[in-house]
């Protein structure tokens, strides 16, 4: 209610965005560990093209992290206060971001061989992991019962409503490109690589977007 | 005293946290490369299962450097100068900190081998430095023999006490958790994991936590 | 309009300015991952001797990422607002800059040995990618159509025009780079490592620079 | 001079500070990669002491790069406008920083064995650029031929003129230190931790420190 604490929850706000933005930065540079430089025994060129399922994931990878900061970010100019839930549910997303890398990596050194259901059914359920994550942070947030609210806007905002009809499609998407790697490995990751391009295009633009 | 100095203290204390939420976020993030990807002579679900310590490791490792940043930003909305010793305290944390994705590859190779007891033994050990130091650090910022004081609040504040009490757990818990892996290093190990999972509930609400 | 508005973008463009730097710091350091310890086999100095491709890739990575950072940290001065557009644009050049490592890899690698005309080519052709892009990001901050403007300045105001004007050598100057790189790879490199270092002399101080 | 101008210069600085300890917190954080996991087919705690190398050569860098940091943390509380040259300064000075991994590794991986003379002097080199970059940086930034100037203080004032009597024992030091190195490796080794140890004392407090 004073400046003090108004003062000092903003700067709380502040950390998390900080420190998240490093967990992200650090997770979507750390990709790139994963393309390997080919042995000198054989020619070049042909050994990069053997390597199209590195490029396939480093790239679905890439563009889903670089879509979830954008969603963090987005939230995050909504979000104005954190209590304890919201810090242990924003790390529960943080974990499912820093540990993209390693899915990758199996997608990467799999696919096309006997490996490739496993594989990509773990990366895929990476991806579900994260998008019920992000729900239930978001549900925790703007949810009617927290005194005082964590957002700036009211819970029944349009802005705010917006955004819940949004999020529900994550969670459904992920388990039907998860259920179809299940069944065909390859086409799961065109339909996960599909979806990270997909989301990259502006919604319809009103405004400031 | 006059607004130029409070300003350039304040962005002291900015880079002090910006730089090691820096550290706090490399390191979280790093511990994935722990995280192997199994050769491709034999199948694939077996070697991912035979991983089970990496697993373990990695979440444990996880959750307390999560834990421990979210102890450093709570400190740090309360402390708001800095001086030269508190500077080496924190870099001695960050220390402590950075160094944590080693000993959690060491028990992650190690777990169910005859090296286990030394792994498990300098992986507590370290959390058992980095909680000596959390406790030197806080002593250090509430000492009612600071002048100016480094704190926002009153050295015998009622929430710096509440401080106290709670950090004088630390040190002593994962001393025993070291005792317990000298003994039963996968008992340490599951003490050390369930540590972490437990100081993510919240305490008893009270306000803002 | 109203204060909270703006106050909420000034926000956004921090946080896209944070996670840039972030990318750029991160790929930037992990390059020293591509200087490899040579094995104890033979004699060091040699050895260390025979690896001046990888000095000469790591200089010149080093150089040209730090002139990206250089030139986003201008452009963000000039540019105060963000759109969907706009983080898409920043996100692709990020994917530009964090891939860097691996054609430098590449380079430190091939250089010297039959690979490297496709080393090369492939690393020239990283830079031309993110010359082009960052031109594409540009001229859509810049544009005359964007209401609200994202741009501080007007989009015809002399500063603006300035940086139309120098940042359209930088794609053709690429393409020279990489055209003689597919010619002479050794001589393509030197263009390259010789182009960061240009760039690091001041342009003609008239005031701040 | 308008307030537009000096608040684009004030972001300026703290866009160079933040990509800056992105670089310092993700070298130092870098530096633990170098400890390595020793095989399973010896014992662990043997193969844990022949280490030392690594354990002396991480603690020494991990010191310096603190101590680095935290100089210039101290010289940008100094430090108000920047210009190209100190831009391209600072990224000279974050080049030594970022590679201090790899001189640490060649150190630990070849002190005691023939080619520890090389690299101890390649290790003490990079240190002796270091400081000699540091110093170049700060007569930069604070010589009196700077119109406007980019110090907050004058160019003689005490404050200033107490830095570069400090900073000039820094490049001798190292010199020393590296001239030890090329007669006794590890002698100059324990002087180059002696002195980041050192350091880490406080100066004599006279207030803020």
């Amino acid at each position: 209610m004073e400046p003090g604490r108004r003062e000092r929850e903003q700067s709380e706000t502040n950390r998390l965005e900080a420190f998240s933005d490093g967990v992200f930065a650090i997770a979507i540079t750390l990709l790139v560990l994963e393309l390997k430089v080919p042995g000198k025994s054989a020619s070049l060129g042909p050994q990069l093209i053997a390597q199209w399922p590195s490029y396939v994931a480093y790239l679905t990878s890439f563009a889903t992290i670089g879509i979830m900061w954008l969603n963090h970010h987005r939230l995050f100019t909504l979000i104005h206060r954190t209590d304890h839930r919201l810090l242990v549910l924003n790390g529960l997303l943080l974990l499912g971001v820093s540990v993209v890398p390693y899915p990758t990596n199996l997608v990467a050194s799999y696919l096309g061989t006997p490996g490739e259901r496993l594989a990509t059914a773990i990366y895929g359920g990476t991806f579900v992991y994260i998008a019920i994550v992000f729900n239930l942070l978001w549900r925790y947030a703007s949810s009617a019962q927290r005194h005082p609210p964590l957002l700036r806007l009211a819970h029944d905002a349009p802005e705010v409503r917006a955004i819940h009809a949004q999020y529900a499609f994550g969670p459904p998407l992920y388990v039907i490109a998860e259920l179809v790697s299940l069944w065909r490995p390859q086409i799961g990751m065109a339909i996960m690589l599909g979806m990270a391009v997909f989301f990259l295009f502006p919604p319809k633009a009103k405004g400031e977007g």
